[in-house]
């Protein structure tokens, strides 16, 4: 049995998407944000107190692009992996580390200094340098993908899952106005996906007070 | 052929690291830093201006941390990669991602606010919360480690290269004796392999002026 920890809306939905997408079994477990403040326990499963942490075949996992291209390639049957021999392997992975890395990481700085750091901790030129940063990445990624539906291989994969979330927390963050709209577009088709909509109609239902 | 577009002691290190491991033809293209600035004929091959650039087979990588995969796992007769059927598979991925995303990225904010922008747009403070940020990160991941000499499965795999790469910027930034020990010994037996030798010296032999 596979064991999600996830907070509302944080970069663990990757994983909560991707057990979705495939159809697995897995047991759920919301935490209220920031776990390693109001989930105390929590920091014996993952002393680090983040999310995501995925216990699968007694191994924990806590990189949430890892455990997006984990589950997708031991579970090759449902074809959302790509396979070293094929041509756009380089694109898989190439996407697959931009969504978080390159694309997640420096909104983080922006949700930190604008929202979550007390009044006195907040940084605006920061929240800006990291939110400029990202955009022009974005723009990049987007030129890649060039107005087709999908990252890469002409179907959706794990890749999907990793640069599709970076624009969802972008939307969360109040960044729709700023995105290229090729963004948008692009996110518009991912979330429309059924298991995509089951993802979050289960992160409701298994919502924390 | 490959190419690859480095600058002296980035992270596009992990490409060239990987390279020298495989015994691969390639042909190193180094840029002064910042490429974007100095390098401004670069643009039209990379549009961001950043490193890595790798070109393989007509396809642009531009995460070292997934070159360093493609390339371990497009070669595996090599045995640097760890297949998705290896009970370490979890874990290979986990380190794959953690290197870059959870404990290089950090550092570049601790790079950037304290030595890169000029002094009226740095920032201490920033610094400080992300210096402190990668240091607990990298203690978990050397817990996670326990003293053994490779990070996954075994034996020395491509997760090697992307977490010894966080370990050689921070030694870079100065931050050697703010390590963990275990994080120290753990690299000093990585930096002792021939193909890390070689490929800091392909680096010193190609240095630009």
């Amino acid at each position: 049995m596979i064991e999600l920890y996830h907070c509302d809306g944080a970069r663990s939905f990757r994983a909560l998407w991707m057990l979705e997408e495939l159809g697995l079994d897995y047991r759920l477990r919301m935490l209220p944000f920031p776990p390693r403040f109001l989930a105390r326990d929590y920091l014996e499963i993952n002393p680090l107190g983040t999310v995501p942490f995925m216990i699968v075949d007694g191994t924990g996992m806590s990189e949430s692009a890892a455990i997006a291209q984990y589950l997708a390639d031991t579970h090759p049957e449902a074809g959302l992996s790509v396979a070293p021999s094929d041509p756009a392997y380089a694109d898989y992975l190439n996407f697959l580390h931009m969504g978080e890395a390159t694309l997640t990481f420096p909104q983080t700085l922006y949700f930190r200094y604008t929202m979550l750091e007390p009044t006195e901790r907040r940084n605006p030129q920061v929240a800006e340098d990291y939110k400029r940063w990202f955009l022009k990445r974005l723009e990049a990624a987007m030129g890649m993908i060039d107005g087709r539906d999908h990252a890469c291989a002409g179907r959706f994969t794990a890749a999907d899952i990793s640069v599709g979330y970076a624009i969802k927390f972008a939307e969360a963050l109040g960044l729709v106005d700023d995105l290229p709209q090729a963004a948008v577009e692009y996110f518009r088709k991912l979330e429309a996906r059924p298991a995509y909509g089951r993802a979050i109609t289960v992160e409701r239902d298994n919502a924390v007070e």
